[in-house]
């Protein structure tokens, strides 16, 4: 492809804008997550599953963004947590801008944790800080365990990820022990927590109880 | 985000590329597939797979996409395949510069069957045209089953879509009947197969009948 040079100007201006959102959320106190992953990594499950513990000691609310329909946003709203939709057209991730202009219909002073699911992308989204605090990438293991080497800059970019549906072990050819390997290959600081459904509900005790401690950290 | 009008000459340029590599491909008789899929959909799986059926009627080649590792191309050696690996190095995309690019290492006058594995990423490659005969689009039943609706774009812009690991559905909440519907929905003359792992090994039989039909349309 003939050289063009735009993207490094496109990221300077995403840049500029998410130090602007990450001053406004300090100010009033607001902790964010953006989650990243794969279409089906299983994001809007995650969320739907951990909400309910973190909106009994959080004021939350939750930015879904896809190419397309609201599904992920009603599945929120289930929940009675506040879900603001945006849709891209096409578009192949959030920018620091798409989530400024949303910030109005968002009572900042009374909230505590805003959590953002990004467009279901292991590559675009990693490229752009949205003015989070923290980032969550989310793979399944049902994508194989050979992703984090395959996809090495989801896992430089970020701070946690979350392996979800490890109740698909007994039935694919994955070892998450070699996930976990290939991960601190690349950034040994990552924190790694698992999550899978079982016969009681969703686990996934080690991630929230992580995310408690980062928002407490912050907004106590 | 500030409006910046680039992604049109981009895409224009990469047209006119796609159709120069689709001119030089009919002129040698080789036809040419484009894989297009999220990270761990199955894609190279579904490669090795139905490779060594395809290959004792074609002269096939390889051409694998990563942002990184050349893991993939390796796999397809492994099949007596000649695979080349293009690493984009973050790009989120394959496009139709880099597939030209590669042509003088293939030799295209004893060629039948040039496949393509784009990027893991089923948003940005769906737009880039690589002078390909034909796509298909690979979504793992473990993906769920609302990513047609989801990732409409990847619908719209294919011919085929390979719905793979059909074996998980009695471990995943999800309706194939349901996917079907929602792409037929979307394109009603999408051809869609099903894939799975058995205790024989791996059916794909309806895809490589399929596949064999085309390449034999074009080359024959």
């Amino acid at each position: 492809m003939p050289k063009i040079t735009v993207n490094k100007d496109v990221k300077d201006l995403n840049q500029q804008q998410a130090d602007k959102n990450r001053a406004l959320f300090s100010e009033c106190g607001v902790f964010v997550i953006n989650i990243i992953g794969s279409p089906g990594a299983g994001k809007t499950t995650l969320l739907e599953n951990i909400l309910p513990r973190l909106s009994k000691k959080f004021r939350v609310c939750v930015i879904e963004g896809d190419l397309a329909t609201d599904n992920d946003a009603e599945r929120i709203r289930k929940a009675n947590i506040q879900a603001i939709q945006i849709n891209t057209n096409g578009g192949c991730h959030l920018d620091a801008f798409m989530i400024n202009k949303q910030l109005n219909a968002i009572d900042l002073a009374n909230l505590d944790l805003l959590i953002i699911e990004n467009v279901g992308n292991l590559v675009c989204p990693t490229g752009f800080d949205l003015g989070e605090d923290m980032r969550i990438v989310v793979m399944s293991i049902a994508e194989g365990d050979d992703k984090p080497q395959k996809y090495p800059i989801a896992v430089l970019n970020t701070d946690v990820i979350a392996i979800t549906k490890t109740d698909l072990m007994p039935y694919i050819d994955a070892d998450i022990a070699k996930m976990r390997e290939a991960i601190h290959s690349i950034k040994p600081q990552v924190k790694v927590f698992e999550t899978k459904k079982t016969s009681a509900g969703y686990e996934a005790h080690g991630l929230i109880s992580y995310i408690e401690e980062r928002v407490n950290a912050k907004t106590i």
